[in-house]
């Protein structure tokens, strides 16, 4: 488990620091502050998260020898849907009334976080057809997800047109792109057919937490920084 | 537990399937799409719970026989603010801003998450006494959530009048109805005064969990759909 | 543990009419009535941890003799997130939008879970070093919210100028001084440093906790109800 304790304490770094970094760089004056904010905390949860993997806290081991770490679903279960409200929040920039954005909101984290609490099931579960049938459970509730995102979601985004539209695309793709990901790794990783050990599982799944929750940050703030430059020239001096 | 899976399943396709008939049936357009939303969640969540019972995960038997399915506690918390939030916005439509809406949401929400959590505290405690100390707690919580639907909502969503003020209270007498069967079955059934036996209530709670999500989800969605054309009828050709 | 259940059943009597108190004395009329919500619905949480705690209910006693108090941590994982929202509600009085006030919330809600969840891990872990650094990410994220709360809600808050921007600070005053001691106590009771004993440490959290919880509702309503009469004296005679 050294290799494990070496990356989780790696990851707590930088999680820590992407987190500082994600809010220093980032806006402070509306209407693009409260991106900063969601951005800022989703590193700080991950943080948490790398610390408790790193003194074996939430770290159950099966008596097959497989290993599933608590903290990483419980981190999850919180990261994703506030990138998830990012998102539903760039498409109704500035517009949308609280039930309506609520609406939405509610419909795309309930499905988002059955698909983690699913996959914690196929992960604990050790009989392969109660396994497969929560994975499959699991991916279902993904593309439910996806479908929102994709289909009632980008509607609302196009119809703002123009640059909120292309930022909303260019976010929405980095992040189908890297979450398809998590459910490969997972796949084929010591929770599923044990093709790859845990070491590579866990430094796999490192890389992927930094693209998705630091990289996609700064990605997804520039995106929307040149849509409101684009968009309202005048807007652009108050940031 | 062999009538008990069979029903677990039969919930599990219900749930299912009605959470896409739902979406399916559902207006897609603003002013009713985010109540389409809410309400297909709903079953969603409850099929997730009824797969999970059925493989037994989160059952619990106790050293006297009796069983808790933790699955279908964690379903309510989460499906019935769900249920709530949908009220709460049918008594603000399109009107009420961000904190108004979310103080009514969090009081309500926290009533009602208490009332399940003290249900629970209720079924696993076996000391006569303390289960119906926390019964009791439950029913003031239960109490609570009624008097806010019943007195200042009802006051908020009378101030609207006409069809909309009579499609809350079509919706609340329904969801009040419906809600008082669930505690006097748990106080007949294997969880309180063991007078019926543990397949009649699972039976039991699987027909009123399909018109407590299901039918009144289309219940509900009628009963908006005509508010909307009699108090709007330019929007209705949008649905 | 008598005189702990004694300070238990004290705790959930006080906490109990506090909440009933706080809706019957408090603005039933907008613009204040969701904050009567919000502060009514805080002690009716710790009420019922209270009652959890009378009973032995998630109360945990390590192989060394310290208790953790589960409950507790369950109670102020609920409780400071809604006197935070208010707070936060207060800086964007009726104005903000669903998204702005939404990053705000979200991100100090996460600083704020997260310094509970790792001091109820810093509570839990018995190796020193592990528990003093969970302490330490503990202050850290109490750091961050006092930040937030300190420096750009400020701003916001001054940004409305005269009575509302001072019932801001003194309401901030007031729970940053209270929120303070509950760390101080933590590290030197029986789950830190040993140097006051369990019955000591209960009393001193109960005191704390009608302070926090109810005195400070009753403060707060009394701030912001002079910030209205003084801002808006049309306003005053609504309520």
């Amino acid at each position: 488990m050294f290799v494990d304790q070496t990356a989780f304490l790696i990851g707590f770094a930088i999680m820590a620091l992407g987190s500082l970094a994600i809010y220093a760089k980032g806006s402070k004056a509306p209407p693009a502050r409260h991106h900063t904010l969601l951005h800022s905390s989703v590193p700080f949860i991950a943080a948490t998260a790398y610390l408790a993997m790193a003194f074996g806290i939430g770290t159950l081991i099966s008596i097959t020898g497989s290993v599933t770490y608590l903290a990483r679903y419980a981190d999850w279960s919180v990261t994703t849907p506030i990138l998830l409200a990012g998102l539903v929040l760039l498409a109704f920039h500035e517009r949308g009334r609280t039930g309506e954005v609520g609406g939405y909101l509610t419909a795309i984290i309930v499905l988002d976080v059955l698909m983690i609490v699913a996959g914690l099931v196929s992960s604990l579960v050790e009989v392969p057809v109660v396994k497969w049938i929560w994975y499959g459970w699991s991916c279902a509730a993904f593309a439910g997800v996806l479908y929102l995102l994709w289909v009632p979601l980008k509607a609302v985004a196009n119809e703002r047109g123009g640059a909120l539209a292309s930022a909303y695309s260019k976010n929405l793709v980095f992040l189908t792109v890297i979450w398809f990901l998590y459910p490969i790794v997972f796949l084929v990783g010591p929770e599923g057919l044990k093709i790859i050990s845990d070491p590579a599982s866990v430094t796999a799944i490192l890389v992927l937490d930094v693209v998705a929750k630091v990289v996609y940050a700064f990605y997804a703030a520039a995106n929307l920084d040149s849509a409101l430059v684009g968009a309202e020239p005048v807007r652009s001096t108050r940031r």
